[in-house]
């Protein structure tokens, strides 16, 4: 690639941002737009009311810039919780190893590669500004030689840095956190049932006999996949229901009922959808009385202490390991289980399964990957369609599409993967939004450096080298000759990928789409609206594959640095503004998310390693690849250091929670700490809110499905003699 | 090798151990012989004293080896421990393995390879009756490939079978044995310290914080090195006294005091050992009042129940994962720590160099296996001592020398390496016996896999091919090529190292000749010897590797199973004689060393696949290559299933014994239920033995060099005193 191709797609996705950027100041103004780009307030019912028209709102502003760019991290905490605060430090770490590599790279490496004439600058191929352009065995790559060291030591420190203030923030989290069911409740699978004895009952009696001062209650785990099928449509029923009742207005409850309200009768809405809803009850009452039966040999067991459920977790092993098998509970509102599994040979099998299906998507991936490269190339595309060789001498046209086509289409095919990752995920076993999200995270992030990496690399250079990774000895060679080559691809995927898809992010797109099309048709839209979360599994390994680029072509060609810088800040603008207005928080882990971008740095810079050494041994220069030999494993120490004097904290939640709150050995000690931590101003004598909490938790984890069903307006103490009767 | 070479290598094997089996029937019997081969009785004085002469001395006998025989697991537990059943356990799988492997291997794919003619059979090269007589494509190889899946899946079944058993068997030994003190303890390191605050005040506080109502003692360690050396030289002069005070003849009480004892004026020795004796007593003394100051940031902690032990063990964790680590203490009379160091830091360093060393000794140690290989092959060794040529021309020298000698030389190198992984595991930061034996167990194995198995395979037939091993794709056709080559060497390997050194093991001729030297000098043998215990880091790697060798070898070369099924037969045998006589168990670990012999078996048998893989494939059926892929992974997988379904019953034990003993989660109705287990008979009103046992376990991990010296005939009632006041 030619310098103005790379200029003309730099100019196109300059422009692409400045119009999403402008769209969105201007639509953001727009009322009926709030439930796109301000849903946070507009379920918290908080959103400015700006009904009137005024000439102002068609101007764009930049007022929310600022806004985000002052957002400080304890009004961030408390707004969306530590995950996002940890989501945002990905973006403030990388800024910090970028502009430290940017510095380095353009005002010392990029001179030096270059060191030519400066005629004819637009047509200079990028090679010139690459390590490609330095001579063999010239003494100039000595400096490069610097750099990686400089560079991988930076990088480390940065990396411990930040883990240690991560690992405080996590620490700082649990001191101040409330009481919350999943501190004090452990889920327990492959329990084994005797005949003539209930799931429950054998729990109890576990239970009761081997942890009887802690031990508070149990739901046991029943299949209610066709329940809660009813129970999402009810909610959404119910929801639409209160939403017509509050609108008055009764043209609006009229509607016909047929296809899309567009066909039949006209009907009065309330009342259709009030006799839908008895009806749904009505069936949900019939499958609950039929579910009792249903008790698969699975149980959320509660405790009076954490350090109750902590020990249960750690200890209540029986002879047997695939037995009473533990694990901590997610957060209530965080449990799911498409593919729950209660049975210990079951869920190995399936992960068995996950792994051989994981591996072979992410090989089959490559097809689609290796048109797209086809696509890059000109000639190729003119002899398959000899029709279009009269639009492709067009220069713009054949620098738009060897400049911005092909990772276009590679996004296309990559929107796909993650609600794949997600099934596999949960297929494996998980029980929650958090661990699924997380698995794919790392599923993700491989599948990304695979396909859109490696894939790239060997099969622009030499498709056939693909299997160079069963001969671990060429590696470093093969890559050293593939990587650089590819730079010019990796800054336009940058731009491309990067830029503009960081932009499309703050306009929304998609759901501005829907949202428009939704009220075109209804009429009103934001009947049955949920505040988004922010899709972490699908984030954080598209943004830590742009730090592995950086990382890997810091001193291959340093050009692709500024851009990436750009990128980041552009993300850290546009997440910071998300996180205010539009994504809500679904779940807390508390900064799990970390490990996998401490994981994949740690990848980037091994990876950037053995590029290194590869190239200096191509570049005649055997003295300086062999000193580079040390940097990887030196590189592993460290990581190995980091696992073990971090990762501890991020593991095992509850032998953290007892470190913390070893002080709540003893119910009663226990029940005064934490109301000393909470509420100062409260009398220690009785603690009436623990007391609420731990009556709370028993009924946290019953399956929401079993909760009585109140919605068509039965009274009211009906239901709660209900709930008293079961509780 | 031709088969009369192998002949006349078993023939002088057979002789050798011919003559062993008479050697030790006959001198068993004499009584000066009675430390070598009956330590065990002679400790426990239980040996039969046969002081007069009879006739019958002098005569060989096979009573011992019908004894050894019958002798059944129930005896062997309660003689010599779980750890010696396991022990022979090995043998007991091992015979099952390859009677089924011999069965199949002699009858069904031994005439299938040789199908030849008979004539001249004595100078018939081996390679006649292995897998390379069967010609390429050759329809008979299929019977091989159906070989390969039955023995496998017959392997997996008794592996699983196996497991199971000695799971079955440790939580079987768990349930029956008495309270022990390491169950109730573990050993805390990296105790933080402030200044002002002693260690052991700092540990003090901390459990009695946080275990109060578990909590019952701690020793700090100390650094005892000197104090240790003076205190196992009292030892021995003590003893020495005391036996020189029973033997009432004054003749043997002078002795000349100069060199051993041959020079110098004549003392008694008896008043010059008192003396020698106090003068140690004072120099420890000071030594012991200057110690209280050197305490180390580590300590033992003991717990009134084993489930407060294991919570503590589990959860003690604080917020720095690198302070206060627990790990379950060793049985006291196990301790053992050349090395011990309470740093987070300096034991993360001492594994990194550990694991460096080993890998390059591991290495280095190439070179002597390179040169004992150069002696295999006569005409090399021929041109390098042209003197020799005469004696080489010697049908039978040349015999020896081709069959016999290369393992001898081997043997001799490897006898070094023992004592040198010992001091690496012991180096790695291990803490007692136990660990560190279990350690360099599968440090030994890994080496004698690398050195004697892949040195001898890839250095006979291409010494340069060592590099396979960076070219994945390339392993099964090299493996394939060279393996089968080395069969002659490995049968010969067999017999030498195999039936002579276990026959050798029988009559222990090191410690005769010592004991005979030692008898010639002092006159009187025995003042200060003791009891052996099995060394079962270089016992179980040996053996396992000739499990290595069968499985390897089974498709390739069946001549060798009939071997291998003989030195089971011996080993069976020869240690159930061993472990009734001599050696006495120092540690008891629970089986814990059964993983070890689990996991070399699954590499055995994945080697095996690997090797079919590539043999099928050089011998042109690529189908049955092919369906030999998936054998591997399935391996893999069974292992995985039994790491989950067995190890954790292995690792943690302190997670077991909660299992096992859940019901002493408190301390009083844990006395109760384990009095019931142990005594039936006592009252559980109140339990002596239960305060006793926890009176005794306050002192049980004092550093025995702390404790009160009481050599010298001092009061008694002195240093009862003195203990009291301690405690």
């Amino acid at each position: 690639m030619i310098l103005s191709a790379l200029l003309t797609s730099v100019g196109i996705n300059l422009g692409l941002c400045l119009l999403f950027f402008t769209l969105y100041s201007i639509l953001r103004k727009q009322p009926s737009n709030a439930i796109v780009y301000e849903p946070r307030w507009v379920a918290e019912e908080k959103s400015e009311q700006r009904s009137q028209f005024s000439f102002e709102r068609l101007l764009p502003s930049s007022g929310w810039v600022r806004r985000a760019w002052q957002l400080s991290e304890e009004e961030l905490l408390s707004i969306s919780g530590l995950d996002a605060v940890v989501f945002m430090r990905i973006f403030i770490f990388s800024l910090k190893v970028f502009a430290f590599a940017g510095t380095i790279g353009v005002f010392i490496l990029l001179p030096i590669n270059y060191l030519g004439d400066f005629s004819d600058l637009a047509n200079k191929s990028l090679d010139s500004f690459s390590i490609s352009n330095v001579t063999s065995g010239s003494n100039r790559l000595w400096i490069h030689f610097c750099a990686v060291y400089v560079f991988t030591a930076f990088v480390c420190y940065l990396l411990y840095f930040e883990f240690n203030y991560i690992s405080s923030k996590r620490i700082a989290y649990f001191y101040a956190s409330k009481p919350q069911p999943h501190q004090f409740t452990i889920l327990v699978r492959s329990i084994p049932v005797s005949s003539g004895i209930s799931v429950t009952e054998s729990v109890q009696n576990f239970f009761t006999e081997y942890h009887s001062s802690t031990y508070l209650s149990h739901s046991v785990v029943r299949q209610s996949g066709k329940l809660q099928q009813l129970l999402s449509d009810a909610d959404k029923l119910n929801r639409r229901l209160v939403r017509l009742k509050s609108t008055n207005r009764a043209r609006e409850r009229l509607r016909r009922d047929g296809f899309l309200g567009l066909f039949g009768h006209k009907v009065d809405l309330l009342d259709y959808h009030e006799k839908k809803l008895q009806d749904l009850e009505d069936n949900m009452r019939i499958e609950q009385s039929s579910l009792v039966g249903k008790e698969v040999p699975a149980a959320f067991v509660s405790f009076k202490s954490r350090y109750g459920a902590a020990v249960a977790l750690h200890i209540q092993q029986r002879v047997n390991p695939t037995e009473w098998v533990a694990e901590p509970a997610p957060e209530p509102q965080d449990v799911h289980w498409p593919f729950f599994s209660a049975s210990f040979i079951k869920r190995w099998i399936c992960k068995f399964v996950v792994v051989v299906t994981y591996i072979s998507i992410t090989v089959l991936f490559l097809i689609p990957v290796f048109i797209v490269q086809g696509l890059t190339n000109l000639s190729q595309l003119e002899t398959w369609f000899p029709i279009l060789e009269g639009i492709l001498s067009i220069a713009f046209v054949s620098e738009v599409i060897t400049g911005y086509l092909p990772s276009l289409i590679l996004q296309m095919f990559l929107l796909f993967v993650p609600p794949v990752m997600l099934m596999l995920s949960s297929i494996q076993g998980h029980i929650a939004f958090s661990r699924i999200e997380k698995s794919s995270c790392f599923k993700l992030l491989g599948f990304t450096i695979w396909n859109v990496f490696f894939a790239n690399v060997l099969s622009g250079s030499a498709l056939y080298q693909v299997n160079v990774f069963l001969e671990p000895k060429e590696i470093p060679r093969v890559l050293a000759e593939a990587v650089p080559a590819q730079a010019s691809f990796f800054i336009a995927y940058v731009v491309t990928s990067g830029w503009t898809g960081t932009s499309n992010e703050l306009v929304r797109l998609f759901p501005l789409i829907c949202n428009f099309i939704k009220r075109r048709l209804s009429g009103k839209a934001g009947d049955d609206f949920e505040v988004p979360s922010i899709p972490y599994h699908s984030q954080i390994p598209k943004i830590a594959f742009f730090g592995l680029l950086g990382v890997t072509y810091f001193i291959l060609a340093p050009l692709i640095l500024p851009f990436i810088l750009v990128y980041f800040c552009l993300g850290y603008i546009i997440y910071h503004n998300q996180l205010l207005n539009v994504y809500a928080p679904k779940f807390e882990t508390g900064g799990k998310f970390w490990p996998v971008v401490h994981s994949s740095t740690i990848f980037s810079l091994i990876l950037m390693q053995i590029i290194a050494i590869g190239i200096f041994g191509l570049k005649e220069l055997p003295l300086a690849s062999g000193f580079c030999v040390p940097l990887p494993v030196l590189t592993l120490i460290f990581n190995d250091y980091c696992q073990k004097r971090f990762l501890p904290i991020f593991q095992a939640y509850s032998a953290e929670v007892l470190a913390l709150f070893l002080s709540d050995q003893y119910t009663l000690s226990m029940l005064r700490a934490m109301q000393c931590l909470i509420k100062k101003d409260r009398d220690d004598q009785n603690d009436p809110s623990m007391v609420e909490f731990l009556n709370e938790l028993v009924t946290a984890y019953r399956d929401p499905v079993l909760m009585p069903i109140q919605y068509s307006g039965r009274n009211d103490r009906n239901t709660s003699l209900l709930h008293a009767a079961e509780v």
